[in-house]
């Protein structure tokens, strides 16, 4: 039988050698990686070139993952599969049959919204969410035709229901915790979580520490806990790791995230006037060479070996595997 | 056995319905198409993003090609098979990491300069040839990593000589006749053909009729006694059609193709004040169902059906073959 995969559902690192080499030291699989926030398109595209020579400069640690297939083929070669995601619609613009491109050169998720209302959908900042737009709708339907997964992480909680409902496949939220457990604004509530489960789409469990109980104190027994509950809540094959992991950025970025070019003002986001930059991770969960922990974590809340496997991986391989080709 | 591929160098039509339908009355397999001239990258883009409508709109007509395999795919599903081509560099603007990502939107050629001097090579309307740019030279081994073909079509003698001799892999003239057999500009010196033959390059006759003795009067006889002439120059197996087929186009492309954005003039190219549009195609190749008489007329030039078979798309095939992939 084969090993079990290890799948992180989201980073955004400030990439190197030394991470990509932590993966392989992690024995880390395959990761959705986020390469583009508030960028145009052909900013989006500059970073795509710059993965396309971090490909070209580490092809025994990392190379671009296209399909499931490609979590098979980083086990047998001894890599990690890097799968593209944009965490805000800006990469499309105004323009549709961006989508399409952006599928062709391997974006496999976009979220909607990033914290304020877009094009398409309202961001979990906004004071009123009005559910997804009319492009919205079209663009739902046109990543549902292409294969690239709807990811609702940073969106207010009418659009995502609204998204849940109207894509025909199953969506994801990449990273973020149950609103039940730690109640930040960025985590969910049970109601978007059951909904979420019940279409078979997954929940990936973010270790920014912004969305853990206690912040970076948050002990790996209490996220742990939080995960077999949420297994009781949205089925054991719904749920995975989205770290969120952020390692080595300067906190320029994490401004850069909140503000983009929305405004001329700072907003602070999750953090706050008094802790603006990035907060420390919690001591169990530092890069990618710690997942063996929260595997470890996992089976002393109880949960099964099989339960623990999907949760670590096997179940972002099977969501990946009917999500990312195009509708037959 | 097979059926022997039929395939076209090059076309650059006023695409439709009717044309894709006439593609597969003609049985044509596969065809390198123009898509972008002096459009940006961004403009290419929605070049590209038009054609995806096409291939979403008629799939039992085209789809898009990627490799060689496409062809037998093509031949087996009764389709045309679409691969992209650039006869200018500006999609590439000043950025060479543009090579990779529009190799990975499925561009197969690209012209280094369109007649005049472009930032990788100098056209055959400049005075002065200076060769390869050493951003030329950085490109072509950039084309050479990915497999893009460098095509040289509307290029200047030195900077053709260069081109084949600085490219580690074959490169091709999609579409031009030779100049010994009528002298336009536009047309390539036995210097040249020998030097493309001599390297495995391929050569495309057009069939446009500036670039046919006699122009549109040219008979089918005249061109096909050509065709066998330059056979004996390059190698039989060096030869393919590129029509330069630019079926129902307006006027007011061909001053695209010329003028572009770099004058405020008028520039005749190949035409002249009195003569400023396309010039009528001859009454043997009017549209893509004409490619039986060319067949005809190789035949009665004295070409064995091993050799027709080359020139009419299994060159082509072969080329495509080992042209496409990304060198190992």
């Amino acid at each position: 039988m084969p090993k079990a995969a290890l799948i992180d559902g989201l980073q955004y690192a400030n990439w190197s050698e030394k991470i990509f080499q932590q993966m392989r030291q992690g024995g880390v699989d395959a990761v959705h990686v986020t390469i583009t926030y508030h960028e145009t398109f052909r900013e989006t595209v500059a970073n795509i070139e710059k993965w396309n020579r971090w490909f070209e400069r580490y092809p025994d640690l990392i190379f671009q993952g296209h399909s499931a297939a490609d979590i098979e083929l980083a086990q047998k070669t001894g890599r990690t599969a890097i799968f593209f995601g944009s965490q805000n619609p800006s990469c499309i613009e105004d323009d549709i049959g961006l989508v399409q491109v952006l599928h062709q050169l391997g974006l496999r998720f976009m979220q909607l919204s990033y914290n304020n209302q877009s094009l398409l959908a309202t961001g979990c900042y906004e004071d009123d969410d009005t559910g997804l737009t009319r492009m919205g709708r079209a663009v739902v339907a046109e990543m549902n035709r292409v294969g690239m997964v709807v990811d609702m992480s940073h969106s207010a909680q009418r659009s995502t229901l609204e998204a849940i409902e109207h894509s025909s496949r199953p969506i994801a939220i990449t990273h973020a915790n149950p609103h039940s457990w730690h109640p930040a604004l960025r985590n969910k509530s049970d109601d978007v979580l059951r909904a979420l489960g019940e279409t078979g789409g997954m929940l990936g469990f973010s270790i920014y520490p912004h969305h853990l109980q206690n912040g970076p104190a948050c002990t790996l027994a209490s996220f742990c806990d939080m995960i077999a509950r949420t297994a009781d809540l949205m089925g054991p094959e719904n749920i995975g790791i989205g770290t969120d992991l952020c390692q080595d950025q300067p906190d320029s970025v994490v401004e850069w995230m909140r503000v983009g070019r929305w405004t001329k003002s700072i907003d602070y986001g999750e953090g706050s006037a008094t802790n603006p930059g990035f907060p420390p991770m919690p001591d169990w969960f530092q890069d990618n060479r710690h997942f063996g922990a929260i595997r470890q974590g996992l089976r002393a809340s109880g949960l099964d070996d099989a339960a623990i496997d999907g949760v670590m991986g096997e179940n972002w391989r099977r969501f990946f595997a009917h999500s990312f080709q195009p509708q037959p």
